[in-house]
């Protein structure tokens, strides 16, 4: 993939970009596609979280978020996981080193860039990672509520595989409280559904006296 | 697929949407990955457009364009695929009731949204199709660009399965003329390439005298 094109510098990094990226193809994650027959890669979530967000915009409660920059941030935020792999949400020992791993990927990954561009995909990611805008809390809430949907659908196929509980679940939902009280009701219902239907395990009860 | 959300007609409907879009992971194009270890299925290709719109916009003729739009248009514009399957670019029967069976998918497919969304994204879709604003021009470059980059980089293997030569590879590049001049230029080295490297056909010299 070392072509030279057409005498230019910018597409010939471009392309080799293009190129690189496509690996995001082969980059299983734990959760299944809704019918349930193969794991899904995270080019097709990156995909489908972007349009999650299009589709769900009117229920954050701030609808005067910038959607245009949180589908950039959606399409590109997994990157990474060419270098880094896909941590599993509930991989406690992955995440000791998931930072550095992601850093690292992502210097080596926008660094194929032309030097502007390379600093416009660090800073969206940068932003998606910091999770301090609200665009990024945003996306970082349509990136969690993804695979509970899809758990869901399955018949809690990637929780039951991994043993996750409800506890488990909420905590990574975090985001989806801190920016839609519409989806964060849809959440707690959707769980609470997964839990009758015994598709999700209810945590231990702690203190039963 | 029929539950009720939280009460909330328009989520239950949105719901309902995005369970239904999962299927484009299913549909399979003609293009394999850059790898060449499978075909590529439709939903990685909208991301990967997607991207491509974003990276290669500074070569489009006019930088003016909402770039907003094309990203979003290239999101959903294989939507349709679900009811009415990838026809292959070169597949002339395939393209006689391509359009009939296409209105049909995103009629029923959009139909699932709140009026007011599916409205939106019929007009985005019809947009896309009708090739008319700079925008869907732009759009429909890179949509035709993808297969011819990861042809090249596959070896030729649709290009070669399919027999398939220069000039119609070079018909459906058209809108990439029409868009940008560097992209023109690049399609046509990528072909020339092709052809040097003996993975693309050339086509049949008509008049030999
Ligand atoms: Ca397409």
């Amino acid at each position: 993939m070392s072509d030279t094109w057409i005498n230019n510098n910018r597409l010939t990094a471009q392309i080799s970009f293009l190129a690189e990226i496509d690996k995001l193809k082969n980059v299983l994650r734990k959760t299944f596609i809704m019918d349930g027959s193969r794991l899904e890669n995270t080019a097709e979530h990156s995909w489908n979280v972007a349009l999650m967000a299009v589709v769900l915009m009117e229920h954050a409660n701030d609808t005067s978020l910038d959607l245009n920059r949180v589908i950039r941030m959606l399409l590109l935020h997994d990157l990474v996981e060419i270098d880094a792999g896909d941590t599993f949400a509930y991989d406690t020992q992955g995440y000791l080193d998931k930072e550095e791993r992601e850093n690292a990927a992502a210097r080596r990954l926008f660094g194929i860039l032309p030097e502007d561009q390379r600093g416009e995909w660090m800073d969206l990611w940068r932003e998606f990672e910091d999770g301090e805008t609200y665009e990024s809390k945003y996306a970082a809430a349509l990136d969690r509520l993804h695979p509970v949907i899809n758990n869901h659908y399955t018949g809690g196929a990637s929780w039951q595989k991994n043993g996750i509980v409800r506890s488990q679940v909420l905590k990574r939902l975090a985001p989806v409280k801190e920016v839609s009280d519409t989806l964060w009701s849809f959440a707690l219902e959707i769980l609470q559904k997964s839990i009758d239907q015994g598709i999700l395990l209810d945590d231990p009860i702690a203190e039963e006296v």
